[in-house]
């Protein structure tokens, strides 16, 4: 068995579990917020070295070190500053170090927390959304299709005023792709307000049907399809002293170029946007002149045979805004970070030579700080750079996965970590790594719950080149001389991580339900998901699911190598990239899977968005072989167990067409398939709908794979 | 056991079954047109004293006791005639005894059999429907909303241009109610064309998904909702010498009143309308000027409390254009017949008083032919009466359910008959009732198979007053002493009967692909079906499902005194009104029923069409009571047992939104439910798709019921 390598890491990491102790509710695994280990949600006071957490009905405040803890601001005092009668802080953030922001009743509240009143007041109108500061006297709002601005005296002015709904203002563009999750982009002076514009009117509409209405209606949706027309995308910029819009002139490529990852120039002059063409081969980060809209100049390009996939604006230095931290994955295999020149683009100085992809969490001019999974693919530790003499240091030591906020000078960060049998530590740390003092070790909230063993391990990629992590739940009252049922939970799809050695290895709360009825729970990542550099990233490129399948077919050997694994009885279950895969799996190895449950699959990927869909399957006219294969369509005749799809009946990611077009299929070759849609559920079924969700799914692997 | 009663026909009716035998595949089951008795489709010649039929290529005919078949046309004769290469004839009709017609490629060609030529050929536009000769040279068809004739010169004349699509000319109206079922009506000298126009501007749309197209595309459907907004309905009169049209001057009930059974004097100068209020409680047989559209007089009224519902034009008699006759159930309880004075209305003689419904067959001046079930609910028997005396004959006498065809003068009929063990027999017949010869005596095609026992019999209504019928299937091989799961299929609604003493007792064959498969299945009409009359069709009015589950219930107390009929496994299954008989029953008694299948159901009558629904359910303003008594919406939270519901996704009868809206309900509670939808199928899901519909059913019945 030598594809099998069950590493030292996965022997040691059992989580132990429990011979005595409650089973999970089907509520407790699908809501069970009481189950999730304390936290304390932390933030620091703006540019003030004092970290804030809620005590109670009291806002409170430290300065690290001091190891004193100060009221903020009570409830009482917040009351009393906007007129209100709350109960307690429902939300609030920091503006800088002594405004926090809070909003109540459509108004934005400034609140100064020194002299415990309102600063300023801003009143919304009704349905106004992506709201966005300036960061001293303005605030940005849509509202529908357009772009406004209002200060704290009720002025509001308009930015756009179209009144075709086929252009859309200041919202996320392409799809929320390429790091892109907001069209509001105010200069650092706050004097000028760059936003997205999308044409939408080539974009093809998708009806959903909602059932609410009296009589039934209709709510149209624009969608934009792999190899068909998509939305323009264009960037403006608003002056809001002389009132003027102007809109930058990128012509790289064409009309459905994409405009990505919108970065200021410091001193509020010049915009820097990465623009890639519709096939994403190539990027160009280029400079734009703010006050003219002006093409100035290509910094930097790339270009990849596969896709280039920009996900981070560019980061001017502090204390130099000669020279910015540009973050690519393309020239090494892994998101590592330059120095580059800003005036010429030239690459000064490799800041990072990791063979893990790099995530910046801050500088301070001095020293780069960010994250990676050089350690392990599984954990994730903070190191700093020193950004002169290159020199690096590990700042997090615990085993695990380290999440951190820097406070705003990088004097300090809050270290929220967790491990397998970890539950969760909070340490408030000094930027050498030298930690100030624990605010927080978390109770096991599961304790008094019989829980299966949970195992952190890997097996080999189908191509033997890499490591594919999995968890592995053994059943309540395990008994190894007994044969269980198996189910796998598949995602596998890009830009995912399922498995991390965090508290209960990332699992969904739900797998160790099915552990308590009695099943072995498997999942694995796989080829394609993210934080394991391009080459592992890109193997599923024009063929999706291919290498994928590949890799949990591995799995699956390595299940049926376990005594206690009932060969007969394997289920697999997935939603959306991870429904695509369930089908796959069950119809492309009928003799391995026995009964699947599929949510909000993709069938076909002509079907799905052109952002998305097109970066990793090309265009349905240049892999129409590709297409072809990985379709679904031509596979449900080869369905040959129990498959169940649900799907959110106004699901408008995966659309509905797909798994209705499946059955269409099943029906014409008269193979039988189960289906049931969640009538008012967009693509993931939340909230209560999910209990009744996840009961049907619980049902189906109970009526057919026990 | 008081409301227990098994006739003597119940016992007396057994089909027998074999011990050995084959047993039904699932495509036998849905489609097996094989297993059909033998059928001869005779046809009469126009108003020529011969019958004809297809005997192999060959159009053939034979004069009534001659005993001699003669060959009308050959296939060969047509080709050449036609001038097509046709291995046979598909289909013929004959519009006189001299000329048939034919539909071909596009083109309607009339021939001339005598002299083997064509004596006519219209070509239809593309798209034309509802195609209606006027008997004499001219063609009536639709195109889109509007209404055109033509001429065998390629002359094509527009009766209406109207370009708004919510105007809908020549087309029928309320949605196939009160007996339409079509929209143009050429007067009988074929000078004139009445024609419906609706108007659907206020009725309300509802969206069908179409997923065939590339990016998913809608269909919107005008759909009149009860108690909405419904359309407004007028008959224009087109003058053919004068192009002009007038529009009837119909004022009697307001916009929303329903113009029925439309009738033109012999002389084809008045139009005979039977106009409807909206709320369905008056109707009057109205005169109109076929010259002017002016109103002459009302001839007769109807009103009831619950509804009237006329169904049949009136007809004038053939020898005496100063009297017709008419036919109502609201006089007396039952469709009688009644001679009238075409001058004043006044009802001159009552022609039957039958305590059944009595169908009118045909006269000739001295004679009145009809049918009706006075023999028994469950039998269809030919009748004659003298028109002066009123002198009754029964004119058939075999057992059984005899659909008749009577040549054009009246002199003889076909008498198609079966019964419970008979399969078709097929008697030319003198219209006096001797039979000159049997044409056909069918085989019985399934006589290799192995099927269970068929038995008709009764249970009393749950008011007592009525028999209800039922056919029972047992088990294939069966077992007295065994317990066997049962299902009832169910259908319940009005304009319906189920259960008749004709072969095999109007069994579904898929019944006894379940009897074969171990079930025991039972089939009992109940009130509300038709064919008894308006005491037990009005039972259920203003609650629709109440009386139908009450009598069910006593079908159920039948099945459960039976000693193989396993209690604890009794399940259901209906479709349209029968699968809102299926969900009333499981969640109103799901102690009884453990599993049920519904299919295309109705949910909330709120949400089914104006025309049958306000008949049964008045309006949901003034029966806001009985529609939330009997919606299934509160019941959701009642299901116990398991229950599937499938239904096409587009389904223009029951909207989609009627098992959505359930299922959402079912959803909300926390209860689980599963569902199919048939993405291309509308209300019934027809053809190859009901093979795997069928399918779906009998597992769920195979996983939960057994």
């Amino acid at each position: 068995m030598k594809y099998l390598l069950l590493t030292l890491i996965g022997v040691a990491m059992m989580l132990n579990s429990k011979a005595q102790g409650k089973v999970l509710t089907m509520e407790e695994a699908v809501l069970g917020y009481q189950l999730y280990p304390k936290n304390l949600y932390t933030q620091w006071q703006g540019d003030r070295n004092i970290l804030t957490w809620l005590d109670g009905t009291d806002l409170v405040g430290e300065v690290p070190g001091s190891g004193e803890k100060k009221v903020i601001m009570t409830v009482g005092e917040l009351n009393r500053a906007i007129d209100a009668n709350l109960q307690g802080w429902a939300q609030y953030a920091w503006k800088d170090g002594q405004t926090l922001t809070l909003m109540r009743q459509g108004k934005l509240y400034e609140i100064n927390t020194d002299k415990k009143q309102v600063s300023r007041r801003y009143t919304l109108p009704k349905g106004a959304q992506n709201i966005t500061s300036n960061g001293t006297d303005l605030l940005a709002y849509t509202l529908k299709n357009n772009l406004y601005y209002l200060d704290a005296n009720d002025n509001t002015f308009a930015v756009t005023q179209d009144e075709d709904p086929n252009l859309v203002n200041g919202q996320s563009v392409s799809r929320n792709e390429f790091g892109i999750n907001g069209g509001i982009f105010w200069s650092p002076d706050g004097k000028k307000l760059a936003f997205y514009r999308k044409d939408e009117s080539q974009v093809a509409t998708f009806p959903l049907l909602d059932i609410t209405t009296r009589t039934g209606s209709l709510k149209e949706i624009k969608y934009p399809m792999a190899g068909m027309k998509s939305e323009q995308v264009s960037l403006g910029v608003h002056d809001i002293a002389s009132g003027k819009t102007v809109f930058l002139d990128v012509t790289d490529f064409g009309r459905e170029q994409y405009l990505t990852n919108i970065a200021w120039g410091p001193a509020s002059d010049y915009l820097y946007v990465q623009v890639l063409d519709r096939p994403q081969k190539h990027v160009h980060l280029n400079q734009y002149c703010a006050r003219t809209g002006a093409f100035v100049k290509t910094l930097l390009t790339e270009q990849n045979e596969q896709y280039v996939e920009p996900q981070t604006p560019i980061v001017f230095l502090k204390n130099d805004p000669s020279k910015f931290i540009y973050r690519t994955n393309n020239r090494d295999g892994y998101f590592n970070l330059y120095l580059v020149d800003a005036d010429n683009g030239k690459v000064l100085k490799r800041l990072t030579d990791v063979a893990a992809d790099v995530e910046m969490i801050g500088q301070d001019g001095k020293y780069m700080y960010y994250t990676s999974a050089e350690v392990s693919p599984v954990e994730n530790h903070l190191f700093r750079v020193d950004i002169k003499s290159g020199k690096k240091n590990r700042l997090t030591t615990a085993e695990g996965w380290h999440k951190v906020t820097p406070s705003a000078d990088m004097k300090y960060f809050v270290d929220n970590h967790s491990s397998l049998n970890v539950p969760r530590v909070i340490d408030l740390v000094q930027n050498n790594g030298k930690i100030i003092r624990n605010l927080l070790t978390a109770e096991d909230p599961t304790k008094d719950y019989n829980f299966g063993e949970i195992t952190l391990g890997t097996v080999k990629t189908a191509d033997g080149k890499f490591d594919n992590y999995y968890r592995l739940i053994k059943p309540m009252d395990f008994d190894p001389a007994k044969k269980y049922p198996t189910i796998v939970y598949v995602y596998g799809g890009p830009h995912s991580q399922m498995v991390k050695n965090t508290w209960q290895a990332e699992m969904r709360r739900w797998e160790m339900y099915m552990a308590q009825q009695g099943y072995v729970v498997f999942v694995m990542d796989n080829r394609g998901t993210s934080n394991r550099g391009a080459a592992f990233e890109k193997a599923i490129h024009k063929q999706c699911g291919q290498a994928e399948m590949a890799d949990q077919m591995k799995g699956i050997e390595f299940l049926k190598s376990l005594p206690y694994v009932d060969s007969n009885r394997i289920g697999v279950h997935g939603w959306s990239y991870g429904g695509f895969m369930t089908i796959s799996l069950i119809t492309n190895h009928p003799e391995v899977f026995k009964v699947a449950v599929a949510g909000g699959p993709v069938i076909d990927w002509k079907w799905y968005e052109v952002m998305y869909g097109e970066r990793y399957m090309d265009s349905p006219h240049t892999n129409a072989e590709g297409y072809a294969k990985v379709s679904l369509m031509g596979k449900a005749k080869d369905l040959k167990g129990k498959l169940l799809i649900c799907q959110g009946a106004i699901d408008n990611t995966v659309l509905w067409e797909h798994s209705l077009s499946f059955i269409r299929e099943c029906i014409k070759n008269n193979v039988q398939v189960d289906y049931f849609p969640y009538p008012c559920a967009e693509h993931n079924v939340m909230g209560k709908d999910r209990i009744h969700l996840m009961q049907k799914v619980t049902d189906y692997f109970e009526d057919y794979l026990k």
